[in-house]
């Protein structure tokens, strides 16, 4: 994860940057890992980092931060935050790297919410504090038929159960730029200072319009992480238009083949919520509707994908 | 699985090759999954076939098997193999996919060898029959650096503590036939007919020999499987010098750069074992001693693994 470049560089910037912000302030990292995050605050002038994983990497963590001279200025506590006491009863900033793939898939944003709930000081500051999911249309023929036609003929035998499967599965993989057909579509936007865990099983209508004469055979969804109480706000994405990092994009396959000619629209519904038996996994349904003055093309679908 | 060739349609191969072998018999498919190879011992004119599997996966290789038409052919178990019942008192072949990583990690060998002794009739077959471990030394300065250096300075924190943790990672990757620097070595030949799970832990020495001036930054390891029992022995690989399997090779990285040149020998020692407290993890430990009559380029040092 440290490798990924993006994501470690944007966290370092937002807070070596702003080192008039982290100056002498207790700061709470949420799910601190090998401790990066937590160094960088202690770097930037904090007066004191907590950092809380459940993991037992936070061992390798602190021997990390022995061997940087920082633990006089890092306490590191392994646990879940719910469980645990905290050193100091508010912290003035929390910093975290909670997003999982389609943003919400095993993320720790919950946790926190939490901490923030619990922990943060009144005005304290989020790190980062907003993210937003898009969606886009995307031209995928050939990856589509490799993925779920594959199933029509394995070895000479009728695999078709598995293309069910198969479409209910959403990939996580890199989509090329030019393979994108729509505009993209925000459909969910979260402030990390009042949303709640409520937020995160959510409902959306949303329009894709296409931007040439094209075929639709999936779309493509990915995330933008925005920290705003920076001095100058940085951002990165997720997507397709920019540089590549771990999250890569989440592509849900659906059955139609949609042809659409240039400025028409396609009217979905997105439902996402955790999984009722098991709250890690992440249930989404589409639904999509295409209707234009020619039936031949029209099209309306339903698909019900699982992340687990 | 199903999507990596060499595999499959080795197994294919040895299997509707040899019709006049699998004609009238009872075929055990240890670790069935999605019964593919169930299918083939069927389409070869097996009297039955017996697929066996823990997982889930088996609900969905039933629906296959039924639209293939198989299902008066096939019968599918989900458990396991040493608690369950098979229709069958004897089977005359067995066939399984069991190989993991590194041949023996995650490996369902033990379980096939539990079905030879309970089920397989005096003279049955087992399809495969033999495998073979093989090692030999890599120049691999460039990824090593990046896998290996790259814990020195990481956004200019000092990460060495988690140096030790990658070296002690054996690394499945594809390694470039290019890279190999001495001839392989085989390590461990199991004979399915005859092993038992005691030899599943082993240790051997072994010499390394340079074939040409170079240096060895790490050692590869990879398997060859065979199928002795067909009309026309079949083999597949997953060595560096073969086409691509989902096993790809794996990687040992060694503390030191030995400077070898052509001809000389690397003196080895092997040790493999499942881990005392998880016995789905491997501890793999390797001695090496490098001793020419130039005492700059004299090299000795051990080191321990865990795959887990």
């Amino acid at each position: 994860m440290l490798k990924d470049e993006v994501r470690t560089r944007s966290y370092m910037n937002a807070i070596v940057q702003n080192k008039h912000i982290f100056k002498d302030k207790v700061v709470l990292d949420v799910g601190c890992g090998t401790g990066i995050l937590s160094m960088f605050a202690a770097k930037s002038g904090a007066k004191h980092v907590i950092g809380v994983d459940m993991s037992t990497i936070i061992f390798k963590a602190r021997e990390i931060v022995k061997v940087n001279g920082l633990s006089d200025k890092i306490t590191l506590i392994q646990g879940k935050m719910e469980e645990i006491e905290l050193p100091f009863p508010q912290v003035d900033i929390i910093i975290s790297e909670w997003m999982g793939y389609f943003l919400l898939y095993e993320s720790m944003l919950d946790t926190v919410l939490y901490a923030r709930d619990k922990y943060l000081v009144k005005d304290g500051l989020i790190f980062p504090d907003k993210a937003t999911i898009f969606f886009a249309g995307i031209e995928d023929g050939d990856y589509k038929e490799e993925k779920i036609g594959f199933w029509d003929n394995v070895y000479g035998f009728d695999y078709s159960p598995l293309k069910a499967t198969a479409l209910s599965e959403p990939l996580v993989d890199t989509v090329d730029l030019k393979a994108v057909v729509t505009d993209p579509v925000p459909v969910l936007t979260l402030d990390l200072y009042t949303c709640t865990t409520a937020d995160l099983a959510f409902n959306t209508p949303f329009t894709l319009t296409a931007k040439r004469d094209d075929f639709i055979h999936a779309l493509v969804s990915w995330f933008d992480i925005d920290f705003t109480a920076c001095h100058k706000p940085i951002r990165f994405s997720t997507g397709p238009h920019t540089k590549y990092t771990h999250w890569k994009q989440t592509v849900f396959y659906i059955e139609d083949v949609l042809t659409v000619q240039n400025g028409e629209e396609v009217q979905c519904k997105l439902d996402v919520k955790p999984n009722d038996k098991n709250r890690r996994d992440l249930d989404i349904e589409v639904d999509y509707s295409f209707q234009v003055n020619d039936a031949t093309r029209n099209a309306s679908g339903h698909s019900a994908y699982k992340m687990c």
